[in-house]
C-alpha cells in the first residue's frame, strides 16, 4: 500500500488561480507578437516552457485563453469609460463622455495593441460570453445615464426608457464594435461629437 | 497604297455602348454565378466567347467592369429608394422609408444575391468612385427630405442644416454600407424603426 503524502500547503507550489493568471500574462505577450489566429496551443506552451497538457489542465482551448485576455482587455475600456463619466457633472456630459471615450479606447486597441485587436475581432465574430457580458454593462451604463437625466430634468420622459437606451446603443454600437470600428476609420473623427449633439438633440424634454 | 474602305454606318456592327453592355450583362450573370473575387478577365473572356483583348478594348481591368455593375446595383437601389421616398407625404414618414428601404434592399443584395454582394463588398473597400457617388447621392437625399421638413415646419431649425444632416447619415451609414450590414444582422429587424424614432424625436421643432 501506497504512502499517502499531504504535503503543507505552502508546498504545494502554486494555487490554480495564480498558474492561469501567469498563463494569461504569457499568452497576452505571445499573442500580442505573433497574433492570436496563427499561434497554436503548442505554440504557446512551447513559448511559456510549460506542457501542452498541463495548459489543458487550466483552459479547455485557446479560446478559453483568448476569452480570460479579451475579458481582461474589455474591463479596461469600461474602467476608463466609467472614469470618464463619473468626472463629468450632468448627464449630458456623460453621455458625450462615455461615446468619446469608446471610441478613443477601440481605436487605441486597434492601433497600438493590433495583434490584440485579433482577439477582439473574434470575441465579436464568434459571439464570445466575455463580449456579450461588456455590451451588457456598457447598456447599463447607458441606461442609468439616462435614468438620471430623466430624474433630474435633463432628459424628456415620454419615450419608454427601454426603447431610448436600446436606440442609443444602436448609435453607439458601430464604434464599439472591433470590426465595425475598422470600417469607420473616415468618421472616427467627427463621429462622437455629431452623434452625441444628435442623440442628446433626441433627449431634449 | 492600300485601299481604305468606309463601311456605311449599320454594317460597322454593334455601337460601343452595346458592346460595354453586352460584356457587363454577361459579366453580370458570370460574377453572380462564380464570384467575383475568383473570376479572372480570362475566365471572363472565356464565358463570354469574346478574346481577352476586345474585352480591354472597352474596359481597362476588372475592376472597371465591376464598377459598372456595381453602379448599376447602386442605381436600383436608389430608385427604390426614391420610390418609397416619393410615396410619402411627409418629411418624417420620407425619413422612416428611406432608412427601411435602405436596410431591406441592402439585406436583399446580401442574401439573395450573395455574389454580387461581393462587388459591392470590394467597392467599399476599395473607394471605388460608383461606392462614392451613391453615398453623395443617398446623403443628397437625406439633405432635401430635412429641408423640406424644415420648410414646412415638421423638423427644428436652430441646428445647421449641414451638421443635421451629417450626423443622421452617420446614424444609418452602418446599414447603407455592405460590410458593416454583414455584422449587424442581429439588429436588422429593430435598428430602422427604433433608429428613426431617435433621429426623428432629434429633429422635433
Amino acid at each position: 500500500m501506497k504512502n499517502v503524502i499531504t504535503y503543507p500547503v505552502s508546498a504545494r507550489g502554486p494555487a490554480d488561480h495564480e498558474v492561469r493568471d501567469q498563463i494569461v500574462a504569457a499568452a497576452t505577450e505571445h499573442f500580442s507578437r505573433y497574433g492570436y489566429e496563427k499561434t497554436t496551443v503548442s505554440d504557446l506552451a512551447k513559448a511559456i516552457g510549460f506542457s501542452k497538457a498541463y495548459i489543458y489542465k487550466f483552459f479547455e482551448s485557446k479560446q478559453a485563453i483568448g476569452e480570460m485576455i479579451c475579458a481582461n482587455c474589455l474591463r479596461e475600456i469600461e474602467a476608463e469609460v466609467k472614469a470618464a463619466v463619473v468626472a463629468a457633472d450632468r448627464p449630458p456630459e456623460k453621455l458625450r463622455r462615455m461615446f468619446k471615450t469608446l471610441v478613443d479606447a477601440g481605436l487605441r486597441l486597434f492601433f497600438s495593441e493590433r495583434k490584440l485587436h485579433e482577439i477582439a475581432a473574434a470575441a465579436a465574430i464568434g459571439h464570445w460570453q466575455a463580449a456579450h457580458a461588456y455590451e451588457e454593462r456598457i447598456q447599463k451604463l447607458l441606461h442609468d445615464i439616462l435614468q438620471e437625466g430623466r430624474q433630474n430634468g435633463d432628459f424628456e420622459r415620454k419615450t419608454p426608457l427601454d426603447e431610448t437606451a436600446m436606440a442609443i446603443y444602436l448609435v453607439m454600437r458601430p464604434y464599439l464594435h472591433p470590426l465595425l470600428l475598422q470600417h469607420s476609420f473616415d468618421y472616427t473623427e467627427e463621429a462622437p461629437a455629431k452623434l452625441s449633439g444628435l442623440v442628446l438633440r433626441s433627449l431634449s424634454p
